[in-house]
């Protein structure tokens, strides 16, 4: 009988299905998440925990998932019990946050199946129900985690009042406690120096944007992620439409940047799309922010047509797999950040086919 | 009957013979280069002289070399003649001065064969002879120049002393009227810092190193010129011994520098070699300047057989055919530099085998 796999070690064999390239409107947008906060009646919330509830907490969701139907195959992690690769690996695929791996302790992450849901345990509230979608599709995503939220609540008692909804650990999570988010490759916003103007307007529409990783990230390849700012006083249907609306618009203004940049400067967006090709094909170290410089550029390339020889799902696994985590998975040990730049470097040149 | 080609069009069809790449030590010598100042004892030196005296100057000389064996297939083109692109051409195959270019009234040049040996008409001498040769081989340039300076000699009278020797304009030249050059590349002396001490040194010793094009130009892509200061009081012999002995020194000095990179830095010099072979076989625009750099990352990639994709006989046609006039003359008119850069780029893209 072979040894059963590591969770996490069978996340590795794959890409996670948000990155299938399989939504709506691949070209712009990368993938589309939803999160609930949610949080036990019974048990104080973080802010005056102690670690005997917080163990009781654990106990108490993973029998509660236990009996939801979409969480039968899914995998309870320990956070506590993994390595701190493995956890630097769960965020890399936005299954825990940066915090959630900074302190494992009485901290789990339940992982269903192809990680389109998943429940971070002892995050900032008792439970953070996350769904992720590929593309644009924050109305799939509502309802897939509005159907899990409903099969956790028929053994879970979550804390909510008529009057404020879902109370929060935080203040600014409480009523749906919940926050919608799409990540957006905005190359020719940026390019053309309008990414600044655009976010200002987002922000003053009650949206946030920020970097890969979420909260204090800095955009990094010209990715972007957009969240819902209001969480209280409307319908999540609502909220959803909202943020719809805007990044219709923010999608049609990065449409129309590309178009521009064809017009008139082909030359230039030819020549930076190949040379990024020509390196990736042949550089021996590349470092996070260069593989993602590269990757942006290479994957403008193959959406505005101008390069055949790739398509987004090869670069959708580079996104993932050039990650510090990933590539040590990958590698089987430890790697150095020199390590990693010269691995990052090899994978790179075997996925895009040259050696 | 087809009709019969301009000269400069027909040394288009081919690399000088000089970048043949066939010399001693080709790996860090490009070329070797001897060139004589001569004037003829019964005309005005150029400080002096007038229209008609220079043009009496060329008639002279082109009836003196028409009796050269060794001139037998030279063509002799008068500078006023042709085209500006065509002046520039015959710059960047060092052929003529750009003081030559600049001033092309009653000036000429008369091209030997393969370009191994010609002769500048009215530039700041009546005659500055020159012979080139591939690699390290100032001695059999200097076999080669001394025989045709002879041969002319037989037919010219040349303005010469016993006590000075050869008479010219400046009085720098007087005595043997010999400059000898050679052109290096010393990539590894450039990335590990050693440089400036070398050529702090090489000043000492009585030698000049300058850029691409001789005097006043800076050195691109880590080629340099070192060529002797001194041309009196000694036999041209001891001159090209004295030469030849610092160059082995700066030679040895590189090739040291070549292993310590290849131990201490084998990574990087790697990824720097491959990056610019990715970026010549996939740009869409490339300067004249970036061109030379990644021309050089290559030859040093190619000598230190770090890389077997491609040969110096390549790099030595790139290097001539992606200069300006090479470029226009290939596409058949005159090119924006932003065209050249778009050219060039295709040129190299074609040459080293990608499309």
């Amino acid at each position: 009988m072979s040894k059963p796999l590591n969770p996490i070690d069978a996340l590795l064999k794959k890409t996670s299905t948000w990155l299938e390239d399989s939504g709506p409107m691949p070209s712009i947008v990368i993938s589309s998440r939803i999160r609930l906060a949610r949080n036990l009646d019974k048990y104080p919330f973080a802010v005056r925990t102690d670690d005997e509830s917080m163990l009781e907490v654990m106990n108490v969701v993973r029998d509660g998932a236990a009996h939801s139907k979409m969480l039968k195959k899914a995998h309870f992690v320990d956070m506590d019990e993994i390595s701190e690769i493995d956890r630097q690996f769960l965020v890399e695929r936005h299954l825990v946050s940066r915090e959630h791996m900074q302190n494992p302790e009485f901290r789990a992450v339940i992982i269903g199946d192809g990680e389109a849901v998943s429940v971070m345990v002892n995050e900032e509230d008792h439970l953070r129900i996350q769904s992720m979608e590929s593309g644009l599709n924050l109305r799939n995503a509502w309802t897939t985690i509005n159907r899990l939220d409903d099969e956790l609540a028929e053994t879970l008692e979550f804390a909510f009042t008529p009057k404020w909804g879902y109370l929060t650990c935080c203040p600014t999570n409480t009523g749906t406690g919940m926050r919608a988010s799409v990540m957006l490759h905005l190359p020719a916003l940026v390019m053309q120096k309008q990414i600044n103007k655009i976010l200002h307007t987002i922000t003053k529409l009650g949206l946030a944007a920020r970097g890969l990783y979420g909260e204090g990230t800095e955009a990094t390849g010209n990715f972007f992620q957009i969240s819902n700012q209001v969480t209280l006083g409307r319908h999540e249907e609502e909220l959803i439409e909202n943020i719809e609306r805007i990044l219709n618009q923010v999608i049609e203004h990065e449409q129309n940047a590309r178009e521009a940049l064809l017009t008139q400067n082909r030359a230039q967006l030819e020549d930076r799309i190949w040379r990024a090709y020509g390196i990736m094909g042949n550089a021996r170290t590349v470092s996070s922010a260069e593989a993602l410089d590269l990757l942006s550029a290479i994957r403008l390339g193959v959406d505005m047509e101008l390069m055949s020889d790739l398509d987004r799902t090869t670069l959708n696994e580079l996104f993932l797999f050039c990650q510090p985590a990933h590539l040590q998975k990958l590698e089987g040990s430890a790697l150095s950040p020199k390590e990693r730049d010269m691995k990052r470097a090899e994978l790179i040149r075997q996925r895009i086919g040259k050696t």
